[in-house]
C-alpha cells in the first residue's frame, strides 16, 4: 500500500503523515510502515534536494528544477519506494508526482505532455494507491508556513514564489483529484489536527481493508 | 557557432578546447568566445556536478544520474550557451548531450527514445554545430587518466566503471559518427597534443569560413 500527501505548503501534510505513521506502527509494527518525503528520503535525494531549495539558486532555470525534482523521484522510487512495496510494507511519502505536475506543470505552466514522460520515466510507472490532499485557504498556507519560519524552520527557494503561481498550483490539485477521484481523497486541511487526523485514519482502514479482499 | 568536444577520459579533449580556445580569443578577441564544461559550467551546475561525481553516491539509480546530467545541461544551455550563441559568440563546450548518448545510452543501456527525449527537451533541440571526437584505445585513455590521479587530479563516480562499460561507450561514439558525418570530426587523440590542435584549428577555421557564407 503507497499512501501519498499532498497539498500546498502549510497545509500540515508532513504532521498527518508522520502522525497516520504513529497509528500504524503501533497497529501493525515499526519495520511494516516506511515514512519518507519528496524530495529527498534517500541520501542521494537530500542532497538533490539542496540543490533545488537553495535560496542562492534563484535564477534555476524551471527546466532544471523539474529535472532534479525527477531525479530525486527516481532515486527514491529504486532504493526505497519499491523495495519496501516488495515486502509488503506500508509506504507514507509527503509529496510524490503529483506535487511535480501541480508546481512544475501548472505552477510553472511547463509542457504537460513532457511533464508526465519524464514523470513517467522517473517512477517506472508507480503511482500511489491513495493520496490524501490537505486543503487550505492559499492565505492559510503562507500565513502558517511563516509561522514556521518564524519558529526557525528552513525558508527554501519554492517559499517565495508569487501568489498566482500558488493559485495556478491549486487549481492543479483541484483539476487532477477531478480526473482521478477514486484515488484522491480531498479534506479540509484548516480544521483541528486531531479531526484530520481521525478522518485519514479511518479512510486508511477502510483501504487497507479492501486491498486484502 | 557552437563546437564541443567528446571522447573517452583522458583523450585529451579540455586540453584541445582550452587551446582552441586561446587560439580563438588571440583572433576574434575574448570576449567573442565561451569555453565551458559538462556536466557544470553554471553554479548550479557545479553543484549538480558535485552530487554526480561523488564517490559517496556509489549506490546512485542510472536514471538519477541520467536525469541529473539534464538537470544541468538544461540549466546550462538556458543560462550560458543560447545567450552566447544569441551574441553570437563562439561556444566550446567540454561534452555535450552526446556524452549523455554514449555514457548513459550506450554505457548503462537506458531506453534510447527516453534517453533522446529527455536530452530534446533539456536541450529545447540544440545540437552543435560541429563535434571533435579524439579517439583513444581504451587502455590508453584509463592510463592517462590513471597518471592524472596520480598528479592529484580529482578520481570520481564516473572513473570507476567496468571495461565493458567503457567498450560500449566507445562503440557508441562509433555509430554516432557515422550516422551523423557532416558535423562529427574524429581524431586521433593519440598524436602530440599539438599535432591534434593543428588539425582542430584548421577544421574550426573552415567550419567558421563556410558559416559566414
Amino acid at each position: 500500500m503507497f499512501i501519498t500527501f499532498e497539498g500546498m505548503d502549510g497545509c500540515g501534510k508532513s504532521t498527518q503523515a508522520r502522525l497516520l505513521a504513529e497509528t500504524l506502527r503501533a497497529q501493525w509494527g515499526a519495520e511494516k510502515v516506511v515514512v519518507t518525503r519528496e524530495p529527498g528520503g534517500t541520501e542521494i535525494g537530500e542532497q538533490i534536494r539542496g540543490v533545488i531549495h537553495s535560496l542562492r539558486n534563484h535564477n534555476m532555470a524551471p527546466l532544471t528544477e523539474f529535472l532534479l525534482y525527477n531525479a530525486a523521484r527516481a532515486q527514491i522510487v529504486a532504493e526505497l519506494i519499491r523495495p519496501a512495496l516488495a515486502q509488503n510494507k506500508i509506504v507514507l511519502c509527503d509529496r510524490y508526482a503529483d506535487s511535480t505536475l501541480a508546481y512544475q506543470g501548472y505552477g510553472r505552466q511547463l509542457d504537460m505532455d513532457m511533464v508526465r514522460a519524464v514523470i513517467g520515466y522517473a517512477t517506472g510507472g508507480l503511482a500511489p494507491d491513495v493520496t490524501f490532499y490537505l486543503d487550505v485557504d492559499i492565505a492559510e498556507g503562507l500565513a502558517r508556513r511563516n509561522q514556521g519560519h518564524a519558529r526557525g524552520e528552513e525558508l527554501n527557494r519554492m517559499d517565495v514564489q508569487t501568489r498566482d503561481f500558488y493559485e495556478r498550483v491549486r487549481a492543479g490539485y483541484v483539476e487532477m483529484q477531478r480526473a482521478d477521484p477514486t484515488r484522491w481523497i480531498a479534506l479540509d486541511g484548516a480544521r483541528p489536527i486531531a479531526q484530520v487526523q481521525q478522518e485519514i485514519r479511518s479512510h486508511t482502514a477502510q483501504r487497507l481493508r479492501q486491498a486484502k479482499v
